[in-house]
């Protein structure tokens, strides 16, 4: 299920990108700089918005590498516009493009660590359900979060995107 | 692996009534009625936090019961204080407490449905990861946006809880 949750995350993603769309429009309505959106954030210390960004984007990024050892593409954190930050997420989202099921097969017994962790190991399995999993939804709740604080138009459906759903059962005729 | 993951939400709903615990010495703190945070949200359209709770309740709940065939327990939604949205969790804990891997088994084959979808299905591995998974942490991560932004302190390990870590190996000796 690595893979498949990856795919989800990757249309996640493209939800997100379509958010930072609607935010531009947001801003040319009511006549502000869009890129003021970059600093905005829910409490003094929490991560501002465009880090928010960044870290949903790194989280989807890094997990897919780390567990199928597939070397991620390097983003410098230098954003300054709204342009800029979608061009990072479709970036994460050509990146995801890459995998397929097979590279996951080896997903659940890898070994992951990562310098803040001071030497410590997960095993891949872990960190995808402990770490990766809710750290990503986090950031990508957090983002749209700043968004509806700031009064731009999105709502549930922006956030799930289409479903999956096969059409009601024909009623047999009387 | 949708036992494991049903294992992760009790796990972050038992770190969501930490924070429900917190927000209540926040309030105590600064003398305000602890209560008045079930009214707080985040846009004026959006369902304030009593809602966020107990719809973060219930997307576990009712997805652990449409993908397993078991009873869920109901909630009348009445809660009025943090006491009672956190007996709610832990009420939603114990039901989640119930289960085996076992009873997942015919997990990603089952039909599922609900009133609103007039009449349209999806199989239960696209609802478990296009509509539960995501609604789940949705609503999680809101409660915890706006306790952030009414100033409870609480962070992210709060959110991630503790992590199944290995130690360091140990450095050969000279």
């Amino acid at each position: 299920m690595y893979y498949e949750t990856f795919c989800q995350m990757k249309k996640l993603l493209g939800q997100m990108d379509r958010w930072l769309a609607t935010a531009a429009t947001t801003a040319k309505e009511k006549s502000f700089d869009p890129n003021l959106f970059l600093g905005f954030r829910l409490a003094p210390d929490q991560f501002a918005f465009a880090r928010q960004v960044q870290t949903a984007c790194d989280t989807a990024k890094l997990a897919s590498s780390r567990l199928t050892g597939k070397e991620a593409p390097k983003h410098a954190d230098t954003e300054q516009t709204l342009d800029e930050l979608r061009a990072r997420v479709q970036s994460v989202i050509s990146y995801l493009d890459g995998f397929t099921a097979k590279d996951f097969e080896g997903a659940a017994t890898a070994t992951v660590t990562q310098p803040r962790w001071e030497g410590k190991t997960m095993t891949g399995a872990d960190y995808f359900l402990e770490h990766a999993l809710p750290n990503f939804f986090f950031h990508l709740t957090t983002v749209y979060a700043i968004l509806r604080h700031n009064g731009v138009a999105i709502g549930k459906r922006d956030y799930l995107g289409a479903l999956t759903q096969q059409p009601p059962a024909a009623t047999p005729a009387k």
